[in-house]
């Protein structure tokens, strides 16, 4: 029996960018996007529909939905992250029917984050769901930050989680996606709260999303994969550090899910060499970006096929 | 019921060292060493007997075996590397009685590094197994290299090494080690592997060595782990890059190693913050040395107790 595939979602375009502070213009996000879908990946996270003023790198939210769905590109899934109701109504008119509602589900960090209690942000969700009133064909995902721990209140227990899963199935959701915002999750606790999400919800389609924040990201996916979850959010160049650590990794780089879910024989559509055009491409873009991906410090060596006099191929490290 | 125990076994005297060309002083190795037992390691390979013209790096290996036995560590296995009955004649005379011998699984590669078929590397370990009649007290480990891969014939089938496990076994040999030398394996071979080998041989005690080249360390020590191999070795800080890979990583490194075990509630004895201590005695040996560690990189966030006002401990970060 072949294994399951796996679905890498891109989110460089929206976690990755929402710590840099330099503007980066919209015809580059564009030129991202579209060398995205070049190499393969078919599920896009492309901006926040957030207050400008409180990240003004997504000032060009509208532009950029406008933009993409002007593309039309053939199978690939374009989605944003709303943060309320307002924001799903500009999404809305932008165009966008796949939507990313977020809470974290630690109080504090969605008091902090958000600005609302965790029950204010279900009455919230709640009224962003009439909206498919007007709009029938608005997929609404729910998305869950702080899953495996939070910086204010530190380990978050796994039955906290499953109660805001139980709510949003009473809602009506069948699309959620679990954070580890800050990459305080190991392997022994994803498996275990993916285990019990696999098997509790089989009509639930589960993403995860992950931060290398401790050097965790490719172990955890691994457990979250062998549990069942078989969409994984990842950032190009692991992108997305978290505000709250200088210098500390962030999402999970793209290159080394894609690097590892292929090398296991777990296919995802990527053409590694064509993904890092992307990364390339960004470095031009923002020449004093830091990445953090394992494939794109070493290079790729290729123990398949061509071997070269040393045993590795190099001709696709771009940071040396 | 709890989850099995992992012993960290310390290779950084070793295969860290090993492509080091400035010869580091006797007394300073010494005094990693004390620092390891300290940590709370109770498993430490302190050296190669191999002829110092090719490694002056273990021109050392007699006085080091001696010091270190004398200090007489208490419940900690000391052992020694041996590429030949020659070396395994100096190690014994040293006051060595645990030694791994190593030979690659790959040909090309054993004749390349011990310039040998694997079957005379095999008379070599007959003649190896024989001082056992003088020395009683003599266990012998089989090491084998490029388990998962070879940087001349690229990835090695499991039934090539399984067939060497055979072999061993016949020999009366109950102590095994699997090395991923370049860093080839992926966390499927790795599962696959391990798992007929705990399987197909249970009265054998496997340890696992893998190198984290292209970021994989840490989810194929989790592979390993959940197939039943329950001694990982690691190198602190990271250390011991492959030579055919300039810049590429090194083994597995202990701190993420011993982070990711302890996180998942898999006890290994060892004390993070005093294994800590290694490393930075090293940085002051060696100044210019280059760690490989998600751990030492990010110093250590600390989810549970007392979380600082940005809700990281950062106290650990040796690299800032």
């Amino acid at each position: 029996m072949s294994k399951p595939s796996v679905t890498i979602r891109e989110v460089m375009l929206r976690d990755g960018l929402q710590n840099i502070r330099e503007f980066i213009p919209t015809e580059d996000k564009i030129e991202l996007f579209r060398l995205i879908v070049a190499s393969g990946i078919r599920d896009i996270e492309i901006t926040s529909f957030v207050n400008p003023k409180a990240i003004p790198q997504f000032g060009d939210a509208s532009q950029m939905a406008q933009a993409v769905l002007k593309m039309k590109p053939e199978g690939v899934e374009v989605s944003a992250l709303i943060p309320n109701l307002k924001g799903a109504q500009i999404a809305l008119e932008s165009g966008m029917r796949k939507l990313g509602f977020v809470m974290s589900v630690s109080e504090s960090h969605n008091i902090s984050n958000v600005r609302r209690t965790t029950d204010e942000s279900i009455e919230e969700l709640k009224k962003i769901l009439e909206l498919q009133a007007d709009y029938p064909d608005l997929v609404i995902k729910a998305g869950m930050a702080t899953v495996f721990g939070c910086p204010f209140e530190g380990k978050i227990k796994p039955q906290v989680t499953l109660n805001f899963i139980r709510r949003f199935y009473q809602l009506g959701l069948r699309h959620m996606s679990m954070a580890d915002t800050v990459g305080f999750g190991n392997p022994q606790e994803v498996k275990e709260l993916t285990g019990i999400c696999a098997t509790e919800f089989p009509d639930v389609t589960f993403s995860i999303h992950l931060h290398n924040t401790r050097g965790l990201g490719l172990a955890n996916s691994l457990a979250a994969y062998e549990s069942g979850i078989h969409i994984h959010d990842g950032a190009i160049g692991g992108l997305g550090g978290c505000p709250f650590a200088p210098g500390a990794k962030g999402n999970t780089s793209t290159e080394d899910l894609v690097f590892m879910f292929e090398e296991m024989g777990v296919r995802t559509g990527v053409n590694l060499a064509a993904l890092m055009e992307a990364s390339r491409y960004f470095k031009k873009v923002k020449k004093d970006v830091c990445f953090s991906s394992s494939i794109l410090e070493v290079g790729v060596p290729v123990p398949k096929g061509a071997i070269t006099k040393d045993g590795f191929e190099q001709k696709w490290n771009i940071n040396t």
